[in-house]
Order: structure tokens, then sequence, then C-alpha cells
């Protein structure tokens, strides 16, 4: 683990990032000592920056330090947090924030195999997301919502929830965005109001363009995700997993087109 | 300060409050050694645990080390945060939590005399507080929309700013609630979809009902705000301060009902 590029696993408890969850941070696959999709997902890290009023962290700075931790990983996850470093008490922050950068890497999860051939198992959250349209889309630290959706089940069959908002809106999964397959094409939920915009979200939507898919993105409600022929769910380190059942409903993990999951695989092989 | 109950400044980059905001504080005013209002602030505290599925903290405990910090402190500021505790990578919270504890002693903030006898100024935010039915009230660490509208001004002559919330109804100021008088008594906004329900606000709403007010707890429009006769901010630091002005709308301070203040600061001083 680095901080501000120094090996450490600890920062001070002054740290607004535990004060107020005042931070962003970005998950990566790692293969073969490279970050994945790097310069997509400093592209996000820079709008949560702006959207939070931090400082723009140097990119090359923080790939340099990836670089050191990487180096020798054949596959991973690396997780980067950069918080807007320590305060005073009270929200108002510092007038100069010094930002803090943690790097951290992490074992690969072994998902099961049945996964991308068979297909997830989903149950239906109870947990909303809350709306908030200047928070909406970027991948700050403020995730109780999150927390508590993943909290409502054990099952170990179970790979992941469906979240809806407020105004029974389906927004996502607990930990990926969700994409309808039907005789229309794409679906996934417009993110302006809740839910976070993935990395793996956008290049599935341009994919989907080279292969002249239609992609929708607006209000989906749960009859619409019943009615969808499939269902995959996106992130960066599941890369894209169809979906068996959700609840009592179930789906044709092979609706998924092949071309779209190939583009995909492609896209995420050789963007930089 | 202390984590754990031993000295400490430093928590692991592992900590579920760093890593999600995964936790809740407190604020207590520090008076004679003694931590004002324990038991409200104690009854919040386990409000929280139980939202947060966390585990429900030993008060007794934690009075302890409260009493080991200000012991000698004839006036300051005691936070509390309690975190889920370390946890691996992932939003699924550990079955068997670990909760971490740290308690840290500030210095108390000159408030400006003024404030209290002519009353604060106060600006209107452009930052909303989202919609959150589930989290709204408790005191939890995931509070960036604060801290983004305590980002929107630098002039140290506003002393607060109140926020609205996503459909214009008044929530709060940005580090306390809110109260109106008019009339037809004491008003203050309903905080079943957004914001803290302070504990000064219960001692408030309790103080009027001792002395046969009305305290309406509804929606409230800027335009109500605009009518009111006073306005006045309260939180555990600052207890109960009168405002002088709202952008360009003015109020009077002596419209706030003595006998409100007295009755609120006797139980202040008294209350376990």
């Amino acid at each position: 683990m680095l901080i501000n590029g120094q090996p450490a696993d600890h920062i001070p408890v002054s740290d607004r990032g535990l004060q107020y969850g005042d931070g962003l941070f970005e998950t990566l696959a790692v293969i073969d000592s490279r970050p994945r999709l790097w310069e997509r997902h400093m592209a996000r890290l820079s709008r949560g920056e702006g959207v939070l009023g931090l400082p723009i962290s140097d990119k090359r700075q923080l790939r340099q330090e990836a670089d050191r931790l990487c180096t020798g990983c054949e596959r991973g996850v690396l997780k980067l947090i950069i918080t807007r470093g320590s305060g005073g008490r009270g929200y108002r922050p510092p007038e100069q924030a010094a930002p803090r950068r943690i790097l951290s890497l992490h074992d690969w999860p072994d998902y099961p195999q049945s996964w991308y051939r068979q297909g997830m198992r989903l149950r239906l959250c109870e947990t909303r997301w809350g709306h908030n349209p200047q928070l909406a889309g970027i991948k700050h630290l403020n995730r109780l919502e999150q927390v508590m959706a993943r909290q409502e089940w054990r099952d170990p069959g179970i790979a992941e929830g469906i979240m809806l908002d407020l105004e029974d809106r389906v927004i996502s999964a607990t930990q990926g965005n969700l994409f309808l397959v039907d005789d229309n094409g794409l679906h996934t939920p417009d993110l302006s109001r809740a839910g976070i915009s993935g990395v793996i979200r956008d290049l599935v939507i341009e994919s989907a363009g080279d292969l002249d898919m239609t992609v929708g993105i607006d209000e989906i409600t749960l009859e619409r995700v019943q009615q969808a022929d499939a269902l995959f769910v996106t992130n960066s380190i599941l890369g894209l997993c169809p979906v068996a059942a959700l609840e009592g409903w179930a789906y044709a993990p092979e609706r998924v087109p092949e071309s779209l999951r190939q583009t995909l695989e492609e896209r995420m092989r050789e963007l930089p």
C-alpha cells in the first residue's frame, strides 16, 4: 500500500475521508502488471474532483505510484482513494487542501465461471438509492446506501442485488451497472439522480454504437426488467456478466449478443 | 485522542469509515470536564447503530473513555466517531463487525458574542440536501452535501448557510437545525427525507412544550422563512443562536422568546 507515495497502511484520524467521506475512489483491474482502462478511470476521477471542488490530481504521479504497486502482479485489483486530506473540525474544507492519495492492491476475486456461462442469480434490495443530482454519477466516498443494500443478504448463491430509487426506478446493482436486452436493443438506467456512472457501462454503450445496436438510456421500471429477454451487470472487475434470474424471473444469458461481448472485451484489453 | 481506548491518532486504511463513510459520529460540548447531554447523544447514536445494522456500542465503556479524555477540560468539544471497523474490499459488511471507537477533544470555537445579541448573518446555499428517508435524521459519516454547501462561501461575516432539499423545502443550516418564530409559535422543518435530527432541536421542542408554545414540524418554504418574525439556529456547541439576516431579509432577534432561551439553557445544563 502507498500513501502519498510512501509505503504505509494508516491515515490520520483528521483525514476528511474518514470524517465526512470527503473524497473519491476508483477500482481498477490489474492484468500483467498493468492497470486496465487507466485513462477512463482517471477521466472519471477528474470529473469527481471537479464536482467536489478538489484540486485536480497529477495523473502522471498517480500512474507512477500505481506502476510501482502493480509491478509483478499477474492479476489483481487496484483501489485508489483520493481524500481532501486532513482538516480541522467542521465541514468547511481547508482553503489550501492537500489531498491524500491512497493506493492499495488486492487479490483478484474468484468469481465462479458458471456466472459467465449460466448467469448470476440476483435479488431485489429493499434499500433504495436516495436522490442527489449534484453527486450522482461520480464515485465518491459516501457509499452507505450500497453498504446497506449489500448487507441485506448472506446467501452466497445470490451474486448481486438490484437497487431502485425512491420513485421505483431501477438504478443499478449494488456493485455494478445494469443493462437490459430486448428486441429493440439495449437499455440502461439514466443515472442523473442516483447511481455511479461506470467505466464499463460507457464501454458497453460505445461498443453497441460500433455494432449499430440501439442503446436507450432512460427511466426503467421493474416491469420492463421483468419483460426483458436478458439482463447483464457490468463493473471493472466483473466485466460483463449475464443474469440467470432476478428473484423469480428467469433470463436467457445467450440473448446477450456475442458480438457485443467480443467488442467490449477488445476495448477492455486495448484501450489505454 | 483515544482509539478503542488507547492513545492513538491514526487508523488503518482498511477502516470502513474511510472506505465508505460506514459509521456515525456525535459532537458534544464539554464543560467543566463533563460532556453535556451525554444520554441524549447516546440515544441518537444507538438509533443510528440500529439503522446501519451496527452492534449497539457499550455506552458505559464510551463514557469511561470520554471521561478520561475530558478530565481537566474547562470548555471544549468532544467528537466521537464509531465506524464499522476494518473490512475487506467490497461493500459487504463483515458478519462479525468489530466497530472502532474514536474519541477526540477539540478547542471550543470562539463564536462572537455579537451573534447571540444581534444575531448571525446567513446565506442561502445552492447545494441541496438529497433525499434519503432511510438515512435521514441520523448522524452518519456520509456528509458530502454539507461539506459542499459549507464550501460555497468564505466571507467570515457569514456565519451559516441555509440548505433546501431537492423540492425547495427548507431543511437546515449546514451545521445546525433551523427554527422560525411567528405569531403562531415555533416551526421547524420536517426531517423525514433529509437532514440531521439535532439533540438541541429536541430540547427546544420539549422546552416549548413546557411553556405551552406551539411547535409545528412540517414542510417549510422559503416564503415562510421570509415572512417569519425571527429565526434561530441550534446545535450542541452553538446552543441557540438568533439570526439577524438571511441574504436580504432581516429578522428581529428579540422576537426569540426569552423564556424559551432560559428553559433551554436549564435543560442543557441539567439533563444527564
